[in-house]
């Protein structure tokens, strides 16, 4: 498929000057990422140019090579267009237009099937219904607000807003990507065959699902256990619900299957199953900053009393467990903690000792020390910090500044993955600008931040998921 | 209690000009509060004034009454204070000092019960190891930033930082409270003495409950089944797990218990179960602005298809169900939705025709109508309109304020809970600048916003929890 991700030329089919319209976003979008091969205009209305571009009123007038066909004309005429196509020799035509399977009625059945039997065997199709092709590398994608700077993260995804949505929400927390597609209906190719190349595609080191529905499942099983051996292949599964079957059925004609099916499979090929794109996101961020964890005992540290029984409860209930530190630790932590109003047995209670950075570092490196402790989850009270460092004359701006760097110096000196959740507590704007600024910041030094210790917590299991799939199933 | 909530006087002992030592805090709190009452510092080392206000040695030297004395001495000196406290006649004696219970050691027990047989009789305790009371109209408090405007949310805590946190976070979001209490040990005063009295303040028309443990099971239950009668309770139970557990005995000497009893318990009295503080003020706004919902089905309405099954799976894995729409109201969405790229079945994908506010009042007003539907839950995807306008050139602010005026009518005209779920969509800090704007600006209007799908879900089933449970008890 380099084709398709790294094409010579692109035909925009449907594109007018009208922004809003049909296919002239991906005009628009192609233009704004600077596209640099051959882009072509169609519409069969065209008369001189299209934003500026030259216009074709067919794709069969374009003289250079066309390797990937963007067709945003009405359904009743897609037959029309792709029968050019198919003339030009264009590889691959990508269909925005809906109308068809998850209309759910004959007709657009019957268009659907139409189109797929004309293209079988000449050309492959993508969608319809979707947003086509991404790649930062070659300037390709449907968003004039993609980032073009490439990273390693594949996504497919059977929803274009979706698709959108997760590029654009992985970059703001510092993760980009190397390719995504949204597929849509999947008429032709589909999410195995997408599978396929991002599990073999050297720019690619995780690659991320949105599925509704696998057309072939047993394809895609397939498919999906080679691509898990290569490297880390996490699910987004919509449809896990009655009302969520209904909802995709309507979306992309989709057959959700029972999500009974599914956790097995993620079982059996050693994917990772997650629930939504936040979660997606926390694990790429994971799997990207953090060394693998041994196990499933943590160490919680909190600050507050009533802040570490409800933060034990998220993590426990979610499947952490935190055993008891040794006497030796606890006493070490001492040093630190005064006795009373803190806790040092785990979860450790810092109490507002825990917002000093210089105690943060400190508390980290004596309970990663712990021979029964596989990670450390480090929560923080910012709107504590925000406040009261202001109330008693210190500088916010030093005391990031050393947060930052202890947090960095700590995640150098120990060998667990240290996790920081640095929770929304509040929805003060000036607060929620220090802690979307102190996230930012902490990734540059390697510490991914997490928006809760729910959020933390799952990065954490599921990570330790894919280092018990790889033990069980390496020589 | 009124003595307690509403008291003449305060000594504040232990205090001193140190603000960052113990008790210091609570009389700067209550100078910031402008506590109108007599405000008096005592410390056996006193000599003249502390923070500006005349320091008397022992509490027996203080002329007028003293209804309230909060102690923050070191705990080996606190049966002298107390014998002080019950010479001057003093009600009630809470305890800030932390050291006892909590420890898990003998001295920590023994301390306590001394304190407590010492007072039987003769004074009440609240404590060890809390924050005590806050009455915003009596402007009594322990944090300077309290709220002075006076609501009616009543919260009882077993931690003191939870107490911090709920009533800046309640007040963060519109919800002001009449009177809390950060009751720590509960040595003598129980969850269930400030609960009988709660549930019969004329200022309180919600109780809001953080637990660990309940002192003595079947009096606390007993009270819990009154309380729930006269309005509704809701008890955020830290401690649901065996981690929880642990961190609660380490924290205020609780026994949690099974938390499949406080399940049980629920059921039987009508208090509904939340597993936070945000669960809590979401119910409670939702129990403030709207209607009780007769039944779980709900029409939801979502921008985007992969949006909507992926809202739908959130809506039904809590509990709510979406029938589909019968065929006439379908038919009608389709006068505002094309047929192409939406859904009207239920859930309804607007697509992007649900970003425009006049749309978002008629598909409300035509869903609501629908006779099997008792809830309407409608989503919004904020980035989109702030980076979206903003690139078509139509003013963001218009943008806003009609979608306000159209939710506010919409909300009048309907006759059915309308949640409205504005979601975190970005960590773009412009996008959340609107967002929290637009939440404090749809509360003005009566329209509670929340935070995802997932909590106006819960807030949806919990209003109907109560409904439920208030008919099957109703003559």
């Amino acid at each position: 498929m380099n084709r398709l991700f790294y094409p010579r030329g692109i035909a925009v089919i449907g594109a007018s000057d009208n922004f809003a319209r049909g296919s002239s976003m991906f005009l628009y979008s192609l233009i704004g990422l600077k596209y640099p091969g051959g882009l072509y205009p169609v519409n069969i209305v065209a008369d001189g140019t299209i934003m500026g571009l030259p216009a074709y009123k067919r794709v069969t007038d374009i003289a250079g090579p066309v390797d990937y066909a963007i067709i945003g004309v009405p359904a009743p005429i897609t037959r029309e267009v792709l029968a050019d196509c198919i003339q030009k020799g264009v590889p691959y035509a990508h269909f925005f237009t809906a109308g068809f399977k998850e209309l759910q009625t004959e007709e657009g059945e019957r268009l659907e099937r139409e189109l797929v039997d004309m293209a079988r065997g000449k050309i492959r199709l993508i969608g319809p219904n979707c947003m086509g092709v991404y790649c930062s590398e070659a300037r390709v994608g449907f968003d004039a607000n993609h980032p073009t700077e490439p990273g390693e993260v594949a996504f497919i995804s059977q929803s274009g807003g979706h698709a959108i949505n997760f590029i654009r929400c992985a970059a703001e927390r510092g993760l980009t990507l190397s390719k995504a597609v949204s597929y849509g209906n999947a008429s032709d190719l589909s999410s195995s065959d997408f599978l396929e190349y991002f599990a073999e595609d050297p720019k690619s080191a995780v690659v991320g699902i949105y599925i509704e529905g696998a057309k072939e499942g047993r394809s895609f099983f397939e498919t999906l256990k080679k691509a898990a051996r290569n490297k880390p292949v996490i699910i987004w599964k919509g449809g896990r619900t009655a009302a969520g079957t209904h909802a995709a059925s309507g979306h992309t004609g989709a057959l959700a299957g029972s999500f009974d099916i599914w956790k097995g499979m993620s079982k059996q090929t050693g994917a990772v199953l997650v629930n939504d794109s936040d979660e997606m996101i926390d694990l790429m961020l994971g799997l990207k900053y953090l060394p693998l964890p041994k196990g499933l005992n943590t160490a919680l540290v909190c600050t507050g009393g009533g802040n570490s029984v409800v933060a034990s409860d998220q993590c426990n209930e979610l499947g952490l467990k935190l055993p008891p530190l040794a006497d030796d630790i606890q006493r070490e932590l001492l040093t630190i903690l005064r006795e009373a109003g803190t806790i040092r047995k785990n979860p450790v209670d810092a109490s507002a000792h825990g917002i000093i950075p210089h105690n943060v570092v400190r508390i980290v490196e004596i309970i990663e020390r712990a021979p029964n402790i596989d990670c450390v989850l480090f929560t923080y009270q910012l709107y504590f910090l925000v406040r009261n460092l202001k109330r008693i004359g210190i500088s916010l701006d030093d005391a990031l500044d050393h947060l930052i760097a202890a947090l960095g110096n700590a995640k150098n000196n120990v060998s667990k993955p240290l996790a920081f959740a640095l929770a929304r507590d509040s929805d003060e704007l000036e607060v929620e600008e220090v802690r979307l600024t102190l996230k930012e910041r902490l990734l540059k030094v390697g510490v991914p931040a997490f928006d809760s210790v729910r959020a933390a917590s799952l990065a954490l299991i599921r990570m330790n998921q894919l280092r018990e799939y790889r033990e069980r199933n390496s020589p």
